[in-house]
């Protein structure tokens, strides 16, 4: 419609970066058709890199924040990650400077979104970070703007690939999980410092994202139960295969009635027939559920250069249309900072997996815990002894609150006769 | 924002009319935070109607499409039905008169949705119709907005409620289709003239919508290669079952390489470890494959009053927030209506079951057929006689072009012993 082509640069040229960059020189479906947007500059770190890409013409900006300063451009897009330093700053002298600003940047959004939202509001400049959350899932725009109308009632997000990924192989394989981390690593499908996807970092980085948006809180990691699933063992497979669910690492929110908001990141146990539980490999997935819609579940790539220049590419259209959204759905200054959140709205049941000595009197031990902490115990499965004289029981429990399994678990974890620290995990239903 | 609110009028009071109207009045999540929006008038049939609803001090207009000409009017929502009378006046007369337009009404959309979208260009006015496909999966937005950048390979989904309720049904009770059709009518599910439904029609207008967003080709219904579900039988499920598939009716459209659009409705074999196949009872499921972000399928209730007033209103906010998009994401002058689709970008497998003669000769009468039309087969299942003295035969077939089955299923049908027209259902892959 306009014929004035947005002028964009591109700070960050990662495989994302490239590909926002080619697509962008190259023609897609709806820039083709309609919008014309020109690539001015980019900045970028390693010179030296061989790229498919032809950037004869375009800018080179040696320090990334001059991209924001550069008046040609309408549109910077933040691709060089990190919570502070040089994309912060960025960022901030980008809005500051009255241009329109994308980014992919979860841990950014999660910890500084609000600020940037309210930067952007006051200055009356664009604002999206649809790339932020799950990759090739438009679920921002979706809770943002397609579900606007609703009440969300809970959202739960299989929302880190590689996690999922390891669980997947697990099951498949019935591997060690050090065993296949090692090889998921060697194939180049986790980090060499696994730590922000597995053990639920950066998935507690999206829910908080997708809380802010749905529920208008934005809760702190600090202040959310974050678990991975470092200790979930090949055992748990089989176990969870018998009794008929699959084990996947789960981000949660959703808002009590008195308006607590429950955010947390854990592994679930998930019924075979939800189909959360079908979602296999790096993939993601997300269910909404909500008053007037009920569940919507949205399943896709959540990372890969592909999928995340998609949806770097969609907000980048939004801007060119000259559409606009508040970022969080309200005003900046009405986002909540959570200092404090719960783990779930109402009682689940419990798996819990326990290395115990072989001895008598063990299982009245045990059950007295459950007893004294008013749990009540839907099933019971005592499990062959091992080589090291163990015996492995599972227990299932019937709906109980959170509180007291964590009560009853610390009373379990310290008894003799108990080898490990137990395992214990909500069926989500 | 804005504190101005938006003047709207409901043309249909219905179930998804009334919902709409409700949560105008009384308030919903966007709404309550940012955007005023204020109901003016409703036309509907039934007065007598007892409604949950409080229109105290709205207008009544006894003629929709006086709606269009209130000059206090900002936007109209036409939730009459129906592809001409009315519910077309009413919505030419809103965009002539300059107001916004919003329609759940998919054969209105399907067959004049670009001459609707071509006057609201005209006239610089808002048009949206989110609900007129898949219900409360907010498809439309995502395909124009969230993948715009995308080049779309294929959409395959599952479209009626309806047909997908009766073919559930059929699968988990082995029930006849006439029984468990009626069965559906009594308890409201499907309609007492069905044939919209599960003739295909109903998902034939959805996938030609879709196509007209995705590709730019509106094919007219009488172009579309389109079949129901009427001739499944509940021993096609049985097969299905042992052969590891499930029956979907599938709307699917892609675009050849030499931009040929294929556009068809039929029930698919869809294979178990297909989500589509997870995918039962009156829930709705579209998968699209696109060049950037691969496989995205989204999964929820494709009718229903909340579901729909959903969507709706997600339109309604959009345009309160001053969001447009081109309806059809691209000019309505460069939609192309399609006279001729194929019904396939690439050959499949397929599934046939005959009921034929049982006397000697048969397999080699039909087999020359297959082989004369050049199919070769990958299994061929003959099934115990029944009290008509008839056999049941079901083959699986390599992948094969369209026009080779449909050629060899009109030699088959010739065939003496042959008793019934062969079934021929493509395998999803």
């Amino acid at each position: 419609m306009s014929t004035i082509p947005v002028k964009i640069g591109i700070a960050g040229l990662g495989n994302v970066g490239e590909e926002v960059a080619r697509q962008i020189l190259n023609g897609f479906r709806i820039k083709n058709e309609i919008y014309p947007l020109e690539l001015i500059g980019v900045s970028y770190k390693s010179r030296s890199k061989k790229r498919n890409l032809d950037l004869s013409g375009i800018k080179f900006y040696e320090d990334a924040v001059s991209i924001a300063k550069d008046k040609e451009i309408d549109l910077v897009i933040e691709l060089i990650g990190g919570e502070t330093g040089i994309a912060k700053e960025l960022c901030e002298t980008t809005l500051r400077n009255h241009k329109g600003l994308i980014t992919a940047n979860k841990a950014l959004v999660a910890n500084s979104g609000h600020v940037l939202a309210d930067m952007a509001e006051k200055n009356n400049v664009f604002f999206a970070f649809e790339a932020s959350v799950a990759g090739g899932i438009p679920i921002l725009k979706i809770v943002r703007e397609s579900l606007a109308a609703n009440k969300i009632n809970r959202m739960a997000g299989i929302l880190n690939g590689t996690a999922n990924y390891i669980l997947s192989e697990m099951e498949n394989t019935k591997g060690d999980f050090n065993i296949i981390l090692k090889d998921a690593q060697d194939k180049g499908f986790a980090e060499q410092d696994p730590s922000f996807d597995i053990d639920g970092i950066d998935a507690a980085h999206k829910i908080s994202i997708l809380s802010a948006i749905a529920f208008g809180k934005l809760p702190s990691l600090d202040s959310m139960e974050i678990k991975g699933i470092r200790n979930i063992r090949s055992n748990d497979m089989d176990y969870c295969e018998e009794l008929g669910f699959k084990i996947r690492l789960l981000g949660v929110a959703s808002e009590t009635k008195n308006k607590q908001l429950n955010c947390s990141v854990q592994p679930w146990l998930v019924p075979n027939n939800n189909t959360l539980a079908s979602v296999v490999g790096p993939m993601n997935a997300i269910e909404i559920n909500s008053n007037l819609t009920g569940p919507v579940l949205i399943t896709g790539a959540g990372a890969g250069s592909g999928p995340t220049a998609s949806a770097v590419l969609s907000d980048v259209i939004d801007f060119a249309a000259g559409r606009k959204s508040l970022s969080f759905s309200r005003s900046a200054a009405n986002i909540i900072i959570s200092k404090k959140t719960t783990s779930f709205e109402k009682p689940t049941r419990y798996y819990i997996r326990l290395s115990v000595v072989d001895q008598s009197g063990v299982l009245a031990e045990l059950t007295a815990i459950f007893r004294d902490n008013n749990i009540s115990i839907e099933s019971f499965i005592q499990k062959g002894i091992s080589d090291d004289k163990s015996a492995q029981l599972v227990i299932l429990t019937h709906s109980t609150d959170h509180e007291k399994i964590k009560s009853a678990s610390l009373s379990i974890n310290e008894l003799k006769i108990v080898l490990a620290e137990p395992i214990c995990l909500p069926i989500y239903e």
